[in-house]
């Protein structure tokens, strides 16, 4: 079974793609409770920084370093340079990632600065990625900088 | 006399401290043109995510790998985890910092990426910065995750 915070994570990166988004999603959670849900808004909003993990901190809106330091970040996909940099700043301490075979951020450097990083295999989450990848190679580079 | 970019950076911050936001400004410049302008929207939006870096950057709207290439990102203050992370992702290869004295982002890190990282010691940036932590340093706090 789905981890439920993984799968409120798929469910946001499904709303996107069925807004003809970029379908990667996020939730922050704090003590068992999702505080902030997001995905990426690229498409939707003509945003570059409303990256999902960008989009689900946000919503989260403002927080203490207290409550920062108590939170899990869920992605759908393997944080890139950007949303990786936005765990460091807030020292959210553990990020579970549904995939990072289709897109792989600095994860040696996170773990580095002592980010629990746990990457699962999600099948979902994957066929999410290829399947957009696969219709819009053009976006996906837009979106990783390529 | 100073860099007319880092000088509209500056005019960005000033604008935001007048709004009663924290005093740190962005621009985004391609070709010699201020392509996107911004400043922190911490207390102004309630955002954890617009600092000025990204503000600028969002302002920018959606830009090519072509067009990230030749920008370069000026800022009044060294870019922190999240905006280095942001210029890491869309591969601009070079930030103008306006000081580093009040604050310093994981700047080895970004050289180390290859961004051509140039700091300066800005008195009015330092000033700009210097005052509001004097005078709101639980907001500052809050803005760099501590």
């Amino acid at each position: 079974m789905t981890d439920p915070f993984l799968q409120a994570a798929i469910d946001e990166a499904i709303k996107g793609r069925d807004e003809g988004g970029i379908p990667i999603g996020s939730v922050l959670v704090i003590d068992d409770q999702i505080v902030g849900r997001g995905h990426n808004r690229r498409i939707q909003s003509g945003s570059p920084v409303l990256h999902a993990e960008m989009d689900a901190l946000e919503n989260a809106g403002r927080l203490t370093a207290a409550d920062y330091a108590k939170s899990t970040l869920y992605s759908t996909l393997s944080p890139c340079d950007m949303c990786s940099g936005a765990a460091l700043l807030y020292r959210i301490p553990k990020i579970v990632v549904g995939e990072n075979v289709t897109f792989q951020g600095p994860e040696s450097y996170v773990l580095g600065r002592g980010i629990d990083l746990q990457i699962l295999a999600d099948q979902t989450c994957i066929e999410l990625m290829r399947a957009f990848i696969a219709e819009h190679p053009e976006l996906w580079n837009e979106d990783i900088g390529v």
